[in-house]
């Protein structure tokens, strides 16, 4: 019989429908993705050589005086990165104007390198450009929350072939992180743990959901997993921000990430994917109830009327088994 | 400058990018979809003369001894139509027993027909079957909540190409139906109004949204509309429940939503789109601050990691631009 499973840290529930299961690698069949077959695109605005077709560069990390990830403002914005934050209601419409920051961080310079083709020293870098633009929009007085992301395929919402992810900040919290903090604020009231602490021991515990574990992270599917090999990253020690990770820890987080990233690759015929920084406001910072975390979704199921219609989920995959499927793939080509 | 607007309903906000604003007829373009081609598909499961391939019929409405509506249990259910409702926690983790009603309601005998393209009477016919389905399967004790929705194409959601709806009952109410209900008490004791009620009244004031108004219903799109035309369909007359419209009001939802299914598919070139009637449990008819109603999103736009990874919606158009659009789309295939 198929189980509905509840998430406690998101308060959802999951229809975990085992008899419609299929076996992991069908998934992995059903949208295999082409890499780019070229190192350089002289029409991709991220190619070095087109530096002059995007906004000015906020941000580089060089190398013998080449650079090897670069930030630039977004050209297509979301949001006006110079305009005053204001806010008004006219009767019961509420509309806060639409200020922040909107840039794109490109990964490398090479237009055929996702992550899981970088080397681990590459990707490290990519993750010191994430802390680095996020400690610095954060400290935009206008900016309340900032989302760290990226899409990998065009099904994951990717219109560039060129490895590059985003960061957007916002003027206000997302009602996503919002609720999420009052759950977890109401469940430290009651038992005086914090939530993402308690479900971490719980799957260190039962093990089947663990697909890697790492000095200082756990990459492991969520008890209630929203869609076959959803993966959330929880820090082992508590720290409530993104912000508080150490060096150490990141250089960690870069390793681990990019080993699931080469799984889903080598394991799972490149699928698309997002992959978010699920980080709380900068001045959650210490905070005993939150906890930070990385979550990565590969689009291997499509997000129908059901889901829309209801906010629940159905996943046509036993968390277990997909973990199990993963622990077991290694982040190495096949040998043919 | 864009402007991030609130959904007081569902306490969302949704960045209104007017920046990247794309002229309504560019949406359509994106995505067209062909219609079928044939009227009678042998190998297809919905079409008449393969009734043996679904399991046992639960529902019809014939005319002249042949169905024109006929409603079979989902042989792929998420759920198990005949187990018994269990809850159990271990530790931290909830689990209830995956049981409940999933069912697939067939529109049209015609493989070629979408509600875009049957007669008033025929879509009618399909409304009554929706509402006699749902009177059904919320009567069963097992089930709390019943989501009604259709996936019209691929990137919907759908995998089969005969016109169909689905109806999925679960043991749980949603998560999302929940939060909807408690916003929507706290409205109601801080105001004593209907929230809904006062958004309509709100949009009825301000013209520029509404698509098409009837006697009984209007089309608008919401203030913070998530998506380019993104529809909201409310009963004019407050009405907590789904289960209380009138024959006379479902006779003129159906007339509404076909002709707004009409512009989808002659303005629009057919986009893949999701619909849902939005109600609550059964047991809130009558309730005093709720008010069911319908949602249709068409699927022009794509999904990606910013919203994954905050909640929070980009919305390339102007709710206002995509509203005069539909207005003045006729519901009738252009003349060339």
């Amino acid at each position: 019989m198929p189980e509905i499973r509840h998430n406690i840290i998101t308060r959802e529930w999951v229809i975990i429908a085992t008899e419609r299961a299929k076996r992991p690698e069908e998934f992995a069949k059903a949208n295999p993705r082409r890499p780019p077959s070229v190192a350089h695109d002289p029409k991709c605005v991220f190619c070095p050589g087109n530096e002059t077709l995007t906004p000015p560069e906020v941000f580089r990390i060089a190398q013998d005086g080449a650079w090897q990830v670069r930030v630039v403002p977004n050209k297509f914005s979301a949001l006006d990165a110079a305009g005053e934050l204001t806010r008004r209601s006219e009767g019961i419409k509420r509309v806060i104007s639409g200020v922040g920051i909107h840039e794109v961080i490109v990964e490398t310079p090479a237009h055929d390198r996702p992550p899981a083709l970088q080397s681990e020293a590459e990707y490290e870098r990519v993750i010191q450009a994430y802390r680095q633009r996020y400690d610095d929009v954060t400290r935009d007085p206008r900016v309340a929350h900032v989302t760290l992301f990226k899409n990998h395929g065009e099904r994951a919402g990717s219109s560039l072939e060129h490895p590059h992810s985003q960061l957007v900040g916002t003027p206000i919290i997302p009602p996503q992180v919002r609720d999420r903090m009052e759950n977890a604020l109401r469940f430290y009231d009651e038992t005086g743990d914090c939530i993402f602490c308690s479900v971490l021991s719980d799957e260190l515990v039962d093990q089947v959901r663990v697909v890697t574990q790492t000095e200082h992270f756990v990459a492991f599917l969520p008890f209630a997993a929203l869609t076959p090999f959803h993966l959330w990253i929880f820090p082992l020690r508590h720290r409530a921000s993104f912000l508080e990770a150490t060096e150490e820890e990141l250089a960690d987080l870069a390793r681990l990430l990019r080993s699931i990233q080469r799984k889903f690759y080598f394991g799972l015929e490149n699928p698309d994917y997002n992959l978010s920084i699920r980080t709380p406001p900068r001045e959650a910072s210490g905070l005993k109830y939150y906890h930070w975390y990385v979550s990565l979704i590969p689009r291997v199921t499509r997000v129908a009327g059901f889901e829309i219609g209801s906010g629940m989920f159905i996943n046509v995959a036993l968390p277990e088994k997909s973990a199990e499927f993963l622990r077991n793939t290694p982040g190495e080509p096949a040998r043919t």
